[in-house]
């Protein structure tokens, strides 16, 4: 019984997910309640160290085999240091997130932001286990990114490493703003956002689709009318995925990885979707940096931030 | 007298050289011998192990103070297990190097490839001293790269990370075949080689040039020129560096570094191509990423290398 568990939190705007995980990245329970993020910091604190001691009461593990608690958390974070500098959907402010959650359960804990913490996680114990370094895309509403490399997130000097829906990798001519002020950003094309957006735009310049039938596009329409032989559609995903794949050779020649793991809503397009981005991987990545490369569905889906963030404690 | 000190190896296809570090990175010895290429791979590990002994009983140092010796050498290595794969201008082929020099010197021996090594000397002792991650550049017949990150050398699943003159960087419509057989390289623009090239096919097309005096043009030629007025020299450095500036601006998505560091011969070209560099480096990188980052020229010249392979005994 002296088997060492390790507690992940994973913070929302609506609810606080805790899980318990072994050594080796296995989750092995799961609990949820509210953050109840009206009810301010205090509120949002309390509960964090209220879900992990309930869970761990809850589970056949004694409190003593609690290794650490591992946060991830969505926001501005001064990781070094433990400090929520500013999360909008939770109305936080510069609140030591990680010494307070210490002092109230009397166990290490570590704190990242939930892109990375989500990077870890599938490295750990999802589509990248056994393998050390990973570079981990999520494909949503924006292109998150998170770096992993010999086991641990690649931080960056600001806290801003692996923000690769920012790359900027569309040319000039064909480049539109990002949210972020840039022009070209990987985002602007290859999120459902911005997929969507293209669909939206074939449709009001006339262009011959069944995506003009759709009331209300979303990313899997332009899938499906893709996969059905819409033209207009196949070449909204082929420029998706061109441009991934196109930021893979490139974050190849930086780092060399062993796994491109894709997660994400639009990740669930499947081998229709990843066959392409592998194919222009192939082609614009020199042989020595390709060979035994992987470009691989993410496997933990929502439960990669628990997992990720269990990981902290051990992997920081 | 306990004062550990730190040898590094620096093997070329003609000289070998030698140096001894403090755990500082101060160089404080050198010495230098012939690689005698031609002798054979006995003869090549007989001077390295014969070279290190040597400057060590020239020192004021004694043996016992020698912590390690770390290597640089240029070709395909297997780092894990210390094994040159194939140095074409050595002459060396599947030689446990590592081992061999390490049953010779009874010390704990480290290699690395050059391009690694350099980067990790000027990381340590160098223009990136004090900094935990630095990427640099060396800008030369062909352009290198390496990455530090938390202070050690990312070397990447095949050990090709860093290879940032691959990247495929310039757009297709002006894209030229490079050396490694794909389209658009860094190095086909940003080089001394790329530098020279543009140069010649501008005096080739018949551009109005003073460049078109010069019988056997360098790339010093060129940024000479560019300084004295010559628009299409101007036009040229220009372009060398716009796309240096925006590769960096990749990098710094990526990795966001602290700092990015130029060395090799064209680098001499000074503020000249710097202020160039920085400015597109900032056009094309979000504010939040570029904050605090710095672009500066290397500081170790040629001892870069005898720096870094006393730096692996600590950073490996």
């Amino acid at each position: 019984m002296s088997e060492k568990i390790y507690v992940g939190v994973d913070i929302g705007g609506t609810a606080i997910k805790v899980g318990i995980c072994n050594e080796n990245g296995d989750l092995l329970q799961t609990y949820e309640g509210p953050t109840e993020t009206d009810k301010g910091t205090d509120a949002i604190l309390n509960n964090i160290a209220a879900y992990v001691r309930h869970i761990v009461s809850e589970s056949p593990f004694q409190w003593e085999q609690v290794e650490g608690v591992g946060i991830g958390i969505a926001g501005f974070l001064d990781i070094p240091n433990g400090i929520m500098k500013f999360a909008p959907n939770l109305g936080l402010r510069n609140v030591p997130v990680r010494d307070r959650v210490q002092e109230a359960l009397g166990k290490p804990v570590f704190i990242n932001n939930d892109a990375n913490v989500a990077a870890l996680g599938e490295a750990w114990a999802g589509a990248g286990k056994g393998v050390s370094d990973c570079v981990c895309y999520t494909l949503g509403t924006g292109v998150g990114g998170g770096i992993i490399i010999d086991g641990k997130i690649v931080q960056g000097f600001a806290g801003m490493a692996g923000e690769l829906g920012h790359m900027a990798i569309v040319p000039d001519l064909e480049a539109i703003q990002c949210g972020c002020g840039k022009m070209g950003c990987l985002e602007t094309v290859s999120s459902a956002t911005g997929i969507i957006k293209m669909a939206k735009d074939a449709v009001e310049r006339g262009d011959r689709t069944s995506l003009t039938a759709v009331e209300n596009i979303m990313a899997k329409d332009v899938f499906d009318a893709a996969k059905a032989g819409d033209e207009v559609a196949a070449r909204i995903v082929n420029r998706a995925a061109f441009y991934l794949g196109k930021s893979m050779a490139t974050v190849a020649i930086v780092l060399n990885p062993q796994r491109f793991i894709i997660g994400g809503g639009v990740s669930k397009a499947g081998d229709f979707l990843f066959d392409q981005i592998r194919d222009v991987f192939r082609k614009f990545t020199p042989d020595l940096i390709q060979e035994g490369v992987e470009i691989v569905p993410a496997q933990l889906g929502n439960n990669a931030g628990i997992v990720g963030a269990a990981g902290l404690v051990l992997r920081s």
